[in-house]
Parts: structure tokens; sequence; C-alpha cells
């Protein structure tokens, strides 16, 4: 029986990228979900912003997309891919207090876009981050995880149910 | 008495970029940290490598360090800077299960490495995920923050002693 | 009966990426043109460093090509597309007087390249600006705009004859 | 007496890097404007998008400022600058109609940032197009120029006014 | 007869982007090989290196896999590619002294994998170049060539047996 | 006595940024040298385009000055540098036969740039490689090493005389 091994470790030890050339082209989804967290007064100053003009959110959805397209620069052993949707969600959440993140990202090809999902998140909470900093500075990234997956010879994860 | 305001949304509630142009440049530093959760099987596969041979952990490193080299390509509102060092350690945590990633950024600058030092922790942990991600889809990015930062006009921060 | 609709707007009002993943790969060409204008004396300057090697416009149209490759990584929203042809010609045109810009690009995709055409028409008439610049400050940068496109479900559209 | 020469044009007419080793570093400043044409109706959707949460704007200013970061990549004889202030704003002008769009941006550095303040506006204006496209395939750029640059051993130049 | 001809420059002498778009998707792998000459004492030192953590070779190799990713960024008229695997090993070589780099990329798409080969070596070659530099100036890149090359209609190609 | 080091890899084996804050900004060049070989009938063709129009030179030249500006993108432990000036030269040379690519390249900051110079080498040649190899598969890419190097506290490098 093979025990379970690191993919982008080969036998001698050394990282490598996966070759998935052989791979047929297939319809691939991902989503990821994460949260930033901070003060109540932070939050409030977000939301007043959203209710206006929703540029933080705004500016943080574009991060997201644009970070999505190019994860194969950011994670060295990802493949490149040519993403068909991004798709960035956003839920204010008293209880946290904070922002929670959803990314979606499909893909038609012979690799999964589950660190694409994860890369937007990242860059998003990263933004809001950086909008919010003159205010707070300590404010925390959370929970940054896969929610789903599907497409792909590996089969489906469904890590948690999306409400 | 005026009220806190986010720095990047202007009177009119549109996003802008600080403008910096009249600060100094003065020597900077942040730190940032953030740890990734796993199951104890999957922290002892990357051990093993890093016994061997360290590749896990060092693919994270420099997909860090370059990360950090990025930063204002990633966030929209960040200002470019050269920075003059980066640099970023890892400690292996039976408690979590997981790995704690540090990242220090140093600048001679007119605005501080805070979003560098944030940025190159999470992409090392998206590294990392991408890397082990074969054998567990349900690691948690966790607890990315601001430990310190020393520098610049607004004065010095300390979040955290680090030990 | 639907009203028109931006469709990088969703019906909540936010910005998004739309949703190629279900249309077929298809073979699309797009053509795009601008102009930049300058004093007749400037237009001499490039046509006389054309007459010997040709510098000014092969600089230009290598950044066309270059930025034509780069469009998803310019404009939030377009979609990465593995192009596979990019043209950039050139007409001296003393009736501006200035330079007639003209780019073809060529994918087989899920969407077209109409973006990639314009951004590469842009691009080439920026860096024709920059390595003037010195000689004239008042160039301008005109026009530019859809000549025509094919390929996809929304049929082919052709603004202007191509002479 | 020398006659004005192209100063990206070696005396063999090659293309090449302005030196600026030798300049000092100032403080420096560039408008640029440049607007986008078209339908009536066009403009009143995107009008009416701004009105509820300003989304095409938000993301076109968004692009023209990471525009305007990455100038030296698109242009390629520009030099590579730490821009310290980006600020890109729209006005809707029912004359063209259309948008107008207006980029400053500051540096302290060796040369101007004329070719940031312009790409930017470029990027700007193709990213409304991008975002309006599914309605309207016959949007113009217009007009993209320098409005005023100061500081450096130049001068300064002042082409308009600037209401 | 035709007599041969340099496949990016047009009948005009213009540079160009050759066109690809009739071509077939077919399976591509290229090899490339080159090497790095240092002293006996620099290779030694990387040596040593090696036998503890094997960081040297690991940043180079997590370089090469990265510049492979963005070839068509730093070669202007090369096509985009979503390259499927690209591995890059290395030999220590007393003979020389110095290192071997053999780098290997496959793709499937409508033009080959050479340049990507190629630019796999010399980034990786550059990178220890970097990492060795504060020990010895002296270095030299050599002999970065094609090994073999496989699909496509200009059919195969191997100049040299890989041992 | 302290053994000679690798730079670039710390007291435990493990890859580093240098830190160069505390380093003064001085003016610094950096002059590389490397060779393409080729048939001589492949670099008659190059010869002959170079009459007509010099396309393939020019092409290489920008790619080299691009890439230089992105050094530290492509090499993990780089310091971004605001380089200003690269310069690259050509030389047909008989008796190789091939191509001599000469690089200068100056900054006022606190590292030197020899990886600037190398890398504009590189990938200059590279792009000779890429237009020509339609008709000779079998070119080497060549004697790629500084030449010279000035400023900065290790002390001015001069491998070889500059004819």
């Amino acid at each position: 029986m093979m025990s379970p091994q690191l993919s982008h470790i080969d036998e001698h030890g050394n990282a490598r990228m996966v070759d998935v050339s052989a791979k047929p082209d297939t319809a691939r989804t991902a989503v990821a979900r994460g949260e930033i967290r901070m003060k109540p007064e932070t939050l409030a100053l977000i939301r007043a912003g959203q209710m206006k003009k929703g540029d933080v959110l705004t500016v943080a959805q574009i991060a997201g997309i644009q970070a999505a397209k190019r994860t194969s620069e950011l994670i060295p052993l990802c493949h490149p891919l040519p993403v068909t949707k991004v798709d960035i969600a956003f839920e204010f959440e008293d209880a946290l207090p904070g922002v929670i993140i959803t990314a979606t990202v499909k893909v038609t090809g012979k690799t999964g876009v589950e660190m694409e999902a994860l890369t937007a998140v990242s860059v998003a909470a990263l933004t809001i981050y950086d909008m919010a900093k003159a205010v707070e500075k300590t404010m925390h990234i959370e929970n940054i995880r896969l929610i789903e997956k599907h497409g792909g010879v590996s089969g489906d994860v469904v890590n948690e149910s999306l409400e």
C-alpha cells in the first residue's frame, strides 16, 4: 500500500510542478471563504462607506479578481489556467465583527481552481485591511479555507454547505 | 473634533491612493505573523520533507519574498516601495497543529511596509497549502496579523511581543 | 422585454466578471484603430528615423503586442486569453498630421479579443508619445475604436470598412 | 545649432532608454486628460449605476491607478518610478456625450510622470469601454493629452488651464 | 524554390508574431540544457549547502519554473501558453567545474515550448549566479541550447541524446 | 578567520534576501556581455534584416531593457531597484559566427546592478534565438559574464577591458 505523499515533492525530496499534461480538460469550480475581523467601530466605518458608494468592497473585489487571474505567478508550483469566472461576495457579520469573503472560481482545464479561489479571498481580505488600517492596527485575517470543489478525476469535495 | 476616517476613501466616498509625496524617506520595519493549521499527519509529512531537504518551506519562503516585492501590484492602493529586506521564518507547532509564519520587511521610504509583511505571510501560507493539498483538503489559514511596526510619523505599533 | 444592461454589473449594482464557462471555444478576430496627432515637424522626425531604421515604430509595435498579451492584467474584468496572433500596422498620415495605428488580434476562445485590440492600439500610441515627447508636449491620442469583430455567438460587428 | 531630436533614438538611429543617472531627485507632478464618447443611452446606463453604487467608475479608477504604477512595464523606454500619488477623477459630460477622465500623478524622482498620467487615463478609458461594450460597440476614446507638468530641469508645461 | 526566412520578420522587414490560429492543439515537449561554470571552491560551497538543505538549487528551480510560466511576457513575439509541466534538474559537474541545468517543459497547444525550456534554464542559471556572486565574480553561463523537441507539424528535433 | 560564504544562505542553510537597509544610496554601474552562436547562414539572414530595418536586434534590445527593469521579479532574492539607464549594444561577429550582446545598467541605489545587466544580456539572447529558431535549431547562447562593475562598498570589479 502506498502511503500518502505531498504531490509537489518528488521521490528525492525536490519540489516539482505536477505534470497534468495527460489530464483531460473538464469543467471545474471551487469555492473558498475567509474573514477579516475588526473592532465594531471599524466595521461601522466600512459599512457606512458601503451605504454610500461601496468603494472599500469594490476595491477589494477587483483586487481579489485580479489576484485570482495571476495565481500561477504568486504560487510557484501552480499551473497557469484561463479562468472563465471569478465571483467575490461579501457579508457584513456583526457577530465577528467583520466581513466574510466568499470567492467562486470556474475554469475548463486540466487542473482545479482551489488555489485561485483561496488566493482571491486572501488578497480581497488584505485589500480591506489596507483601506482600514489607518483606523485600526489590530485586524486579523482568519479562517481561509476551501468550502467546496467540483470537477476533475479526484472527485468532488464538500467541506461545508454553502448557506 | 475630527472623527476617524478610512484613509483610502475621500470626502466624496471615492477610493483614493493616499498622497505621500510630502513625507520624508525614513527607515521602516514591519513584522506580520499568521499560521496554517492542518491535521497532525499532514504536519508530519511536511516536517519529514523538511528533515530531508526542506523544500516545502523553501518554496513557501521564496513565494512570500516575491509576493512582498509585488505588493503594490496586488493591493490596488498601495504605493510601490523598493524593499531592502524580506525575511520569512517558519516554526512547526504541534499544538495547532500547523506551521507559524513570521515575515519581517524593511524599507527606507515614505510609507510603511505593513502590507508587504502581511502579503508575504499570506502568500507563504497559500504556497504551503498548495503543496500539501493533495493529502488534506481541510487546512485553514488563520490569524494573519500585524505584530509590530516601526518608523514613520504615526509612531511605533507593538501589538504583541516577539518571542 | 429586458432593457439593455451593463454586462459587468450584476443585479445588485456590483462589478462582476462575466461567466463564460459554458461558451464554446470559437475562432475570434478583432480589429481596432486609433491615431496619434502631432505637429508636422514631429511627424517628420519620426518618419526620418523610420527611413533609416524604423525604431520608433518597432518599439511601439513591440509594446502594443506585449500589452495585448497582458490585457487581462490591465482591464480588471477581462478574461485571460491565449492570443494566437497580434499584428500592429502603422501609417503615416500627413492630413492629421500623425500616425494611424491598426491592431488585429486573433484567438480561439470563449470570449472575444476586442479589448486586446484596443489595448494594443492604446499602448502603441502611448509608446510613440513617449519617444517623441522631448520634441513636442502637445500630441493628442485620438479616435481609438473598434473597426470590426468576428466570431462568437453575439455575431459579427463591422463598424467601418478596412481599406 | 543643434536640431531637435527624438530623445529615445541615439545618433545611430537605435532606440535607447535616456540616461537619467545624473539628474537630481525632485518633486514632479503631471496631469493628463482624455474622454470616452458614447451614445446618450450608454452614458445614462453608466450614470444610473453610478447613482446606485458607482461600480463602473470605481473599477476604472482602480484600473487606472494600477496601470500608472506599472507604466515602466508597458512603455518600453520608461524608467521605473516609485509614484507617491495617483488620483483619477471622472466627469459625466452630456455635451460629448461621454465621460471625461483626469489623472494626476506625483513622484519624487529623476524623471517626470507624464507617461504615468497618460497611461492611467488610457487604461481607465479602456476599462469603461470594457464594462459598457455589451450595450454599445461604437464608443470612441478621444483626446488623450497632457494638461500640465511641473518639476524637473526642462521646466513647467501648462497646455491648458485646469478648470 | 523559397529561400529560408526568419519567421518573425514579414516581407517588409517588420517584426511580427507568427499567426498560429489555424494550428491544432497538440502535445508538445521541449528539453533545453545549459551550465554555469565557476571555480572549484565556489562549486564546493554550493554543494555543501546542497548537502545540508539544498537551498541554492531549490531557489534556482523555483525561479526557473516561474520564468517558464512567464516566457511570453519576456520574449516579445512568443505566444502565451498554459504549460502543463516544468521540470528542472541539476547536476554538479567537477569537470567544468559547475552546475548543469536541464529543463523539460510540456504543453498541449498550438505552438512549441522550446523558448519556455530555454528561458527556464537561463533564469535558473542567473539565480545560481546571484546566490554565489558574493564569493565569485567570474562565473560564466554557457552553452544554453535545445536538446530535443517533440510534437507539432514541423516534426521532432533531437540535437543530442539525453543521457 | 571567517571562511567565504554564500551571502544568500544564512547560518541555518536557509535562503535569504540580503538586508541592504543600512547601505547608502550610491551611483552604480555594471556591464555584462554574452553571445549567441549560430551557423553563418543564420547570421547572414539576421544581418540582411538589419541592413534593411534592424528589427531582430531592435526587438532583442527592447526585450533586454524590459527584462532588466523586471530583474527582481525574475531572480527571487534580488532587490527591486529603480534603474536609471539600460543600454544594450550588438556586434555581428563572423568569427563565432554570431552576435555579441553587451548590456550596461546604471542605478543610484543600495545595491549593485550586476544581475540586471546579466539578465538583460540573457533575455536579449533568448529573443534573438526566438526570432531565428525557424531557420536553425542548433544556436547556442554562450559566455554570459560580468565585464565590470563600479560603485558600492565592495569596490570596483574589472574582469575584462571593454574594447
